[in-house]
């Protein structure tokens, strides 16, 4: 019965997210759905992404949080058009947030939109939102054994970025372990090891997302 | 409708999170619920809570985790009886997977059984289990904007372990702000500044416990 529930639900979704798909398409904007544990540093990696990319590309945010506009304050000082969504009681975005929310953008003028997701690696993995990418963020400090115990993120995304190597002198982190049990649960995934702190590794990052906004 | 339906799973968990408190009560077990995101340091927390606890009072211990048997596996090292739940997809426990879990307990013979439920800072908080109390971890790595950001969890704790403080040098994480916006949001809540990585602070949570099994 609550499979039923949550498989209509998951169906209503995917029918939500596919109408926003075309709209992205229409418009020719490619679509990032940014997604990681609470504090692994989704924020602070756009900062950096719309210092890097803005001047090049029309770059747009869509926030997620259950609560408080704290991050739409941080991410509009960068001078980009940016709409947040507070959930409330909901542990995730889904594509009628994001439909709703797209009626505050001019789309045709955008040639990127980021959405950062609420944090919380298990359910957002589950509700499409009509992305070309699920990109998720993993920090050195939450540990090595994430993969595995919480696969269907990295199973969903196309590139996993690694945040906070600079903490990795103070943690038991094992790269190895994180970056091997990652491409076990999905051979195809782009792995980005970097520090927005210090900076490095970022580059990689910034190009992976302009290949794409290249081809587009 | 949506509300409906999540109203009425609710309803159902309460029923059975009371059936799982009046076995607790007739056991005379005091039951711990403990919360945080992935990686902020759970099952580390743990390890030494029993080693520090487990000669003066008899101590069970339930592992949530969507996959893998890992942290029962590090629980069981330390000589305790422990559970695995592995809940799939679902990103908290509710009442009947603890329920079906106590039958691997003797239950009469526990002081106290720690329940460490999905790495998850939303709902694991909407979800009584029948515990005495509800715990959190929040780790400096994650950042000081959580309470607000995450109210619920803060809101129905009675304890918030403030853990990884040994890393504060290397993060912006301020202190007085997370302590003081966890208050605003939860004025009875006891706060646990600690690291399990070197010990600081650790004795304040243990004589929590202690309290409360002395009290049992």
């Amino acid at each position: 019965m609550k499979v039923k529930v949550l498989a209509n639900i998951l169906g209503a979704n995917d029918r939500v997210a596919g109408e926003n798909r075309r709209m992205f398409d229409d418009n020719g904007v490619f679509v990032i759905n940014l997604m990681s544990s609470p504090g692994a540093g989704k924020t602070t990696l756009l900062e950096n992404t719309l210092g890097a990319l803005k001047d090049k590309f029309k770059i747009g945010v869509i926030e997620g949080d259950v609560a408080t506009t704290a991050d739409a304050e941080r991410i509009e000082k960068m001078g980009v058009p940016v709409v947040q969504i507070n959930t409330g009681s909901a542990c995730h975005l889904d594509g009628s947030m994001i439909r709703d929310a797209l009626d505050e953008f001019d789309l045709k003028s955008l040639d990127m939109l980021i959405i950062e997701n609420v944090g919380n690696l298990v359910c957002p993995a589950e509700f499409n939102l009509g992305e070309d990418h699920k990109v998720m963020v993993l920090s050195t400090t939450e540990g090595d054994d994430k993969p595995l115990k919480y696969p269907l993120m990295f199973r969903e995304s196309s590139a996993l970025i690694i945040n906070k190597t600079d903490l990795i002198p103070y943690t038991n982190f094992n790269m190895e372990k994180a970056v091997c049990d990652s491409l076990s649960i999905n051979p195809g995934l782009m792995v980005f090891p970097l520090s927005c702190r210090t900076g490095e590794g970022l580059d990689g990052w910034y190009g992976w997302l302009e290949s794409h906004l290249r081809k587009g």
